[in-house]
């Protein structure tokens, strides 16, 4: 997508290093920055951190950790050291994991010597499929809001939650790639943007992308969602995810599921965007099975923004001694899930399987 | 309750000077100031920017507005402006109307020679009530807590939305009453205290008071109190509130209705804590007949806390350019309300009007 007016992905290969790149997204949206990584060391601190974040860019970004990884070593233990050490750093996004055993699949047959190569490879071959993915997911997504617009005639109001827009992946987004080939496509509609406290995801990335865009678009507190549901002023949820069961529960940024509660009680569709790497085939009941990251309490006490000066500083909310708590991922039962939009099409959860031709 | 070991209400008359003294409540968690308003104009003031806040504090500081407002001039068209100024400050709080209209029912059949008295009389007495009534909602309501205490056989653990603690009140507090009472009494609790956003009342005051009065208490986003339903981390709900209508539907902060759903989904008793000039008993819809606040999208876009040094800053979370919007309160229908802790006792939202001798 572009940032004024040039067009960018979220993560490339600086080859002639064999280094990766990335722009920062802990500076964003109050800075610009691209950061170098060169070793595995600074990959995992870029995933641990969140200077990439989102599944489908972990994922991207854990590959080229690993060609990273073993550019100067690329024997066995240590492209299985680098795998090990990726996988521990976000234990939630099934991307994550995909994207390392894709990679190890890829390359352990082969000799060292051929490795290094072939991982650079792989790992822009794992980009473009993003890319590719992600703009299936659009224009299926983008007819549910042709619907949309064609029953109301008017602009159509979309609700996400966190940030499942380009910034979230290599290019497009899931949640927002919808929202950005309809608005290209002159469809005219709103999004209203949930700040999604504690890292302001929404607020500062969201926010960000959509205005570089030109979408329109309106922040709000994550406590507004339901309000406005109830008063009429939500015609779709759309948000992303880190896994999503066979059978269609969504595990998303925390908060997600009370969204969902609210657009089930008020009428509202409600549907998760995911490439089909986010799907886990291997597990049914999201509210059991999946791994939640509690992350620091310093991600509730301390916020970011801009001074009245301009410059970037970080305060602290909480009172000096109150402990915070902070998981980062809820799960949304599939009851509350009207379809999940994948680049196959868009399938209720009990068709889900059925789409990707795997037993229900 | 007691700020370092020494006894304070919300609210005072400062007899020498006919002025009132209040706690500034914008400077908290991280300054604790006392402000002295000395006319209607400083009244109506600290009632719109929040200064005071919480709607039997409101009531307390427009019964206190109306006797700063008359002390040079008690004549009726003083009093009768005084009155409409104060009832514009804040739309949603029914303490506010129903103080004010005390007030002038009280005053305005005096000679004007008398009124001046009378209102700094008048508005002790309410103060007094205040204080009466948030005691008996304290008792009735630990007795919920002190059941759940008896069936579990561990902590119990509370979640709060917003703050609905002595500071809201002129003393003991609406929500927090019970969990003070229960506290007092030995029985072993814990509170999640939601951050709230956008104003963060509850981290920044909730929080503090907790912590002053040093009941256990952690700190979460807003968005995290779903899932700690989910994963039976929350016995009861207790919140405030701004309205309740004689049906039982509760508005109360941004947010609520969202926790209330969540609630209800789990099978997690939700109650709101309110003393009966919070019930509107003209209102039967909440949902259609609330006027719901819009305040300032500054709210959302500036985040006050202490910077690293400890000075207090506020920054800004938001792209330049992007806009925001800031409803100040939900409704949460009767259908998802346990309970409403009153001082006359616990009624579910179709026993309320009973519970007051009113026709259901």
């Amino acid at each position: 997508m572009k940032i004024n007016g040039h067009a960018w992905r979220t993560i490339w290969p600086e080859t002639e290093g064999l280094d990766v790149e990335i722009i920062d997204q802990t500076r964003l949206p109050h800075r610009f920055e691209v950061l170098r990584l060169r070793n595995l060391e600074q990959v995992a601190y870029a995933i641990k951190t969140m200077q990439v974040r989102g599944a489908p860019l972990i994922g991207a970004t854990a590959a080229y950790g690993i060609a990273v990884a073993i550019k100067e070593n690329p024997g066995d233990a240590c492209l299985a050291q680098a795998a090990a050490s990726l996988v521990e750093t976000r234990p939630t996004a099934v991307n994550l994991r995909w994207a390392v055993e894709r990679m190890t699949a890829v390359l352990k047959p082969l000799e060292p010597s051929r490795r290094c190569e072939a991982a650079w490879h792989e790992a822009a071959a794992i980009c473009d499929e993003d890319v590719a993915l992600n703009h299936g997911i659009g224009q299926h997504g983008m007819e549910l809001i042709r619907q949309c617009a064609h029953q109301h005639k008017r602009p159509i109001n979309i609700l996400t939650h966190c940030n499942a827009g380009w910034l979230a992946t290599v290019d497009w987004g899931t949640a927002l790639a919808p929202i950005y080939a309809a608005f290209d496509a002159g469809i005219p509609l709103h999004v209203w943007v949930d700040e999604t406290r504690p890292r302001n995801q929404g607020a500062s990335l969201t926010a960000w992308e959509l205005g570089q865009h030109g979408v329109p678009h309106t922040v709000i507190a994550d406590n507004a969602g339901g309000h406005l549901m109830q008063h009429g002023q939500v015609d779709m949820v759309i948000v992303g995810a880190d896994r999503v069961t066979r059978t269609g529960d969504v595990c998303n940024k925390i908060g997600t599921y009370l969204k969902a509660l609210a657009a089930y009680d008020n009428g509202v569709p409600f549907y998760a965007a995911v490439p089909s790497p986010t799907i886990d085939w291997n597990m049914s009941d999201g509210l059991r099975e999946i791994p939640i990251e509690e992350r620091s309490s310093d991600e509730v006490a301390w916020m970011q923004g801009r001074l009245p000066n301009g410059d970037i500083a970080s305060v602290n909310v909480l009172p000096e001694g109150s402990p915070a708590a902070n998981p980062a991922f809820d799960v949304t039962p599939a009851r509350l899930v009207t379809g999940i939009i994948t680049e196959r099409g868009v399938a209720a959860p009990a068709e889900l399987a059925g789409l990707f031709g795997k037993p229900a």
